[in-house]
């Protein structure tokens, strides 16, 4: 279906539906005395509880299973910053992914704050009602200020999907992509086009993951990062992030733009602006032989696929579900959310992400790599648990849990949450409460 | 079952549980491919639609029927001052009878807030997600001033239960014993016990409704409130609301303490410590023939109504869902935030209320008023979609709304939505998605 049409359904089936998602109990109504224990007088005892130890909250409310996802409608998806009335939707619809495939009770939150600031303090004023805060839709270098002091600040996982989603996919993908062409992250020379939230945090990933950050060259609007470019003083005050990475990487302080850059270049992690023809045929032949290209720019890849093998890059991933090599966000924040729920976690580290995407990594290699084939469709049921399980362990083992739980355990667990996620919304249509519109055909 | 047992089952099924409410989709998921129109790229047609016009929101996301549940946990039921990690249970518990008894999604939110400005500055960011504020367990004056603010500076309604769903409640149960004892409001001399938000806002409402402020007594700590009480310098500073009503109220300067100003008086609501013992019947013997009394405090109110009507009481009500009269919010908060949402209201007014208190009390004069039912009790459901009509005609007559409704419009939508909640309950009983408990006989 063609994007328009998509469009055209988003619009008829919000208004139809009046939203996507909804509040439900979980729990028996079996008379209206029942109340006397759901609500006053009996959740005194409830309330009292918590007084004793704070953390019974994890386990007396639905706190252990809720997270809000944030936004302040700066920059929603590639529309720029249209507030957050006009942002409220796609959280709508990331609450609807969490639910479906994570089992995760997700709050669409959108925020009116004049600063990033403001932001952080509603932010961290909501903490006591969460298990876990996913950020999203933020204008960058905002983004960074705010995921590094909410990260810093606050006693459950907070995650920006737009930076460490993307981050994560983007490595799961590139470790198969690597083993598929013999290459080793060591050595690999890795060049990433766009340093907005998504390539800033996955060169951050890449270097916790064991690739060498002087090898990698960043490239924004201005051309190649490097330390002696004339605007390091002014990255130094307005964007530290992209200013630190410039220092890290390109130890041969490489100059120019994206086809000096990708002289002997192995991988090319693009990230910019929508295609096709942002990056040409020709700058791919400036790579190494059997050169990987991740072009992930939405609705269209700065290079389409076809055109990138041509031009020698064996391995093409890309940003869409309609052709091979998705790399999907979609694959990794429902389950390193259910993960972190799940074992009640205190933060997100980078060594649990990794283990994630390693997981995410190792279930498509098991059912057999193929230069069509180096990660996961969304369809994959059994890719949620697993990246969950790897995710909980993870941060069990760190000291990051507030209870600790096993690789086996989890595997279990979020197996039955999610599946009864899917239960639930089958339940829904079987007795019609909701309904399934005529094919659109 | 007693309060000790209800409270043991609280802890126990919240435990069981892991809390009362969750998040479900309320559209399909035919395949993994429609979350390309409940999000990306579809969803963004959505969001360009509100960036058109703002007010779509109300039309294309679950705006229009979702609200917050709001608490900084300063005054948690009887607790006091117990935090919002530990007020976050009776959130959940309200969010759970907003859906059952209103079809109204609560998002419960417990915040943390150091002053009661920084408190307003969170509900005001969170303005663009919801459609409504249910504001609770505030402590008193906090509230007054946090409900002021919000409600003159948002675009949304803002309530704050424990003084405005109290009031009406009270309005309406008034209203009928009024009329059993042949009183006009006008005429009647009203003694209020306890000034807190409950009393302080029933105070108000009885005085838009017609009752003469002159003719009523608010007692608190320190006795009778009237003009020239030596604190009436110190509190236009620290509780301008109470001061307010001090000059207002009680006419003739009434000094003294409960004694004093139950001398004559018709009728008696006590919203202030759990009896029994805190009104004697010596005192109620002091009231006026065919006296009225309202003795809301909970568990325990502050006189039992056969020690009350031995005194010559001819109506009791109380707070208890066991003894006759109940006056319970829950027969207004799921009703009025229906009709607000069902209008999409820019704010609640008065008169709104004072329609709800109305029709509320007419639904119990049709089935036929007695001294022991001047108030409908939970069961009756079709009160809730009557008040509710009555509120929505009443705000989209004023011009509060965002889409007029009419009086039998929203009889019918409400109805609707109200009975797809009990619906939704049964369904997931019946798959098993919520299991019913062992009887805990």
């Amino acid at each position: 279906m063609d994007q328009v049409k998509l469009g055209e359904l988003a619009v008829k089936y919000s208004r139809l539906y009046g939203g996507k998602i909804e509040v439900h109990p979980k729990v028996p109504v079996r008379g209206l005395q029942d109340f006397s224990i759901w609500y006053t007088p009996g959740v005194a005892e409830v309330c009292k509880a918590i007084v004793k130890n704070r953390d019974e909250a994890f386990s007396l409310t639905n706190r252990w299973n809720t997270i809000a996802v944030l936004t302040n409608g700066t920059r929603v998806l590639g529309l720029g910053n249209i507030g957050p009335e006009a942002g409220l939707p796609v959280m709508e619809g990331k609450a609807l992914i969490f639910k479906y495939l994570g089992g995760v009770d997700a709050i669409p939150l959108a925020v009116r704050a004049e600063s990033p600031e403001q932001f952080i303090q509603v932010a961290k004023a909501l903490e006591p009602s969460f298990g876990g805060l996913n950020l999203e839709d933020i204008q960058s270098p905002d983004c960074f200020y705010i995921l590094e002091r909410l990260m810093s600040d606050l006693e459950i996982p907070v995650w920006h999907d737009d930076q460490l989603g993307t981050a994560a996919a983007t490595l799961a993908a590139l470790i198969n992509a690597l083993k598929l062409t013999g290459r080793s992250p060591r050595e690999c020379r890795v060049v990433l086009l766009g340093a907005g939230a998504a390539n800033i945090a996955t060169a951050v990933l890449l270097e916790k993951y064991c690739f060498d950050p002087g090898k990698m060259i960043l490239i924004d609007r201005n051309g190649i990062l490097h330390s002696e470019r004339e605007d390091m003083d002014s990255l130094m005050l307005k964007n530290r992030w992209k200013y630190e990475i410039a220092l890290k990487t390109n130890r041969d302080k490489v100059k120019g733009g994206l086809r000096e850059a990708l002289v002997g270049a192995d991988v090319l992690i693009a990230a910019s602006t929508p295609g096709p023809g942002v990056v040409k045929p020709e700058d791919v032949e400036l790579m190494e032989k059997d050169a990987i290209v991740f072009a992930l720019a939405n609705p269209v890849p700065e290079i389409w696929p076809w055109e990138a093998k041509r031009a020698g890059a064996a391995i093409v991933a890309t940003g869409r579900s309609d052709l091979p090599n998705q790399v999907n966000n979609s694959l990794i924040f429902p389950s390193v959310f259910r993960g972190a729920l799940d074992c009640s976690a205190r933060r997100i580290s980078y060594e649990a992400m990794i283990r994630g995407a390693e997981e995410l990594a190792r279930c498509a290699e098991e059912k057999g790599l193929s230069p069509d084939y180096i990660i996961p469709t969304m369809e994959e049921w059994t890719v949620y648990p697993r990246v969950a399980a790897a995710v909980a362990q993870t941060l069990s083992r760190q000291g990051l849990a507030r209870r600790k739980i096993s690789y086996e355990e989890e595997l279990e667990r979020a197996s039955e949450i999610i599946s009864r996620s899917r239960r639930i919304l089958s339940a829904l249509v079987d007795s019609r409460i909701v309904e399934v519109p005529a094919s659109e055909g």
